[in-house]
């Protein structure tokens, strides 16, 4: 796939933001709100040595689909520094243990919404926009000590002081509409916005490498069925168990 | 070049620090520093489409000279977004101009000390290591927002509630030993501890792209030049003009 897509021409001005894609669902809906909030997106994916690979293909074709002005897969290798089942050779685990949930889970990445943060915000800075989406999620994923509020508050002063964007006074705004709502409000949220979720790629351990091939046991497949179930919509994604 | 170094083999245990060595005046001294405060180092340096990347031979090497316990030289294209005259089809400035030193230089490179602290605490992390060092200057680089005390300061903060490392209550620790030093300060303690300045690199323009191929006039050799001047101490470095 391209590392870089273009599909601006001929689009009318409107105001920039960057928007994390990864391709599955939590960031595909945040993707269709900045859309419908009349944002001109520019999507950014990374390549991180992450196991389920295959999220890039997804995000790749959900840029376009959507109709964002550019896609970047931007390649950044700190699965080379190992420590997470998401990157390295350690098992993805099966089953959701919900007792556990405030323990930090071994799928976690070493610091990794802190330097996906950065790399957008250079982003921001070359396209001087002044708007960036991500879909972390404080519900779901309060194990993650990246996805909570208080650390984005507190990228938001620091990526503020670090950068032009900052001291020339306009500043980022950081938007995490998914903060605080539930799987199924998600869900619904994007059903209701357009969103065709059998696009989007959510398994940590995907069978046969491919978007759809869903394991339908490591966590992430876990809230995903959850989710569909308790919005009563009905889940496009083929889980293997 | 290797990408990864490891020269650990047989070393006494020790804290382990990450020091970012860009291979420069700078951050060459803050290694003798963290040396000789008896840390275990693994040394940082970033492949980021700079146009004087042979800064990266100079890092390798003396990072080997100096004892350091691993390196690692880290590709990161955000030159690819564009933005700055390090990475760009921009020129680079001839002549330092101080009654411009307030403005954000073209030099500048969008979030880059952001994006490279926020790698460098992923590798930490992985590490276990709760000690970081960095060459940052608020002396000559008052124009580089990223260069300030208030960055670092709400840097260590985001860090500390974006990880593992934070949410244990361990915590990092950024050392800044240079922010208030004069350069010819940093090279009088730098020789004191016995940096070999000929083997750093400093040029933003290099001529035929080596090690000491030095412009002479861009801004980090007319800082260079003027610290050994002031320091009172023989310049190794052979300036074209």
């Amino acid at each position: 796939m391209p590392a870089f897509t273009d599909n601006s021409a001929g689009q009318e001005t409107k105001p920039s933001a960057v928007v994390l894609l990864s391709g599955g669902l939590d960031s595909t809906t945040v993707l269709a709100m900045a859309v419908a909030e009349e944002y001109d997106c520019h999507t950014l994916a990374f390549d991180y040595g992450q196991r389920h690979r295959n999220e890039l293909d997804a995000s790749a074709k959900i840029s376009t689909a959507m109709g964002a002005a550019s896609h970047r897969v931007f390649p950044i290798d700190i699965g080379s520094f190992g420590g997470s089942a998401l990157t390295a050779d350690i098992d993805v685990p099966k089953g959701r243990d919900e007792s556990k949930m405030t323990d930090i889970p071994v799928t976690y990445v070493p610091a990794r919404n802190l330097v996906f943060l950065s790399i957008a915000m250079a982003l921001a800075e070359t396209l001087d926009a002044t708007d960036l989406f991500i879909g972390v999620n404080a519900v779901d994923y309060s194990g993650y000590p990246d996805c909570r509020p208080a650390f984005i508050e507190s990228f938001t002063k620091t990526a503020n002081l670090a950068t032009k964007l900052g001291v020339d006074g306009k500043g980022i705004v950081i938007h995490t509409p998914l903060m605080e709502m539930t799987k199924a409000e998600i869900i619904t949220q994007g059903v209701a916005l357009g969103v065709e979720y059998s696009m989007t790629h959510s398994c940590y351990d995907p069978i046969n490498g491919k978007v759809g091939g869903a394991c339908g046991v490591c966590d992430s497949c876990v809230l995903r069925k959850r989710g569909f179930e308790q919005a009563g919509i009905d889940d496009p994604t083929v889980y293997a168990s």
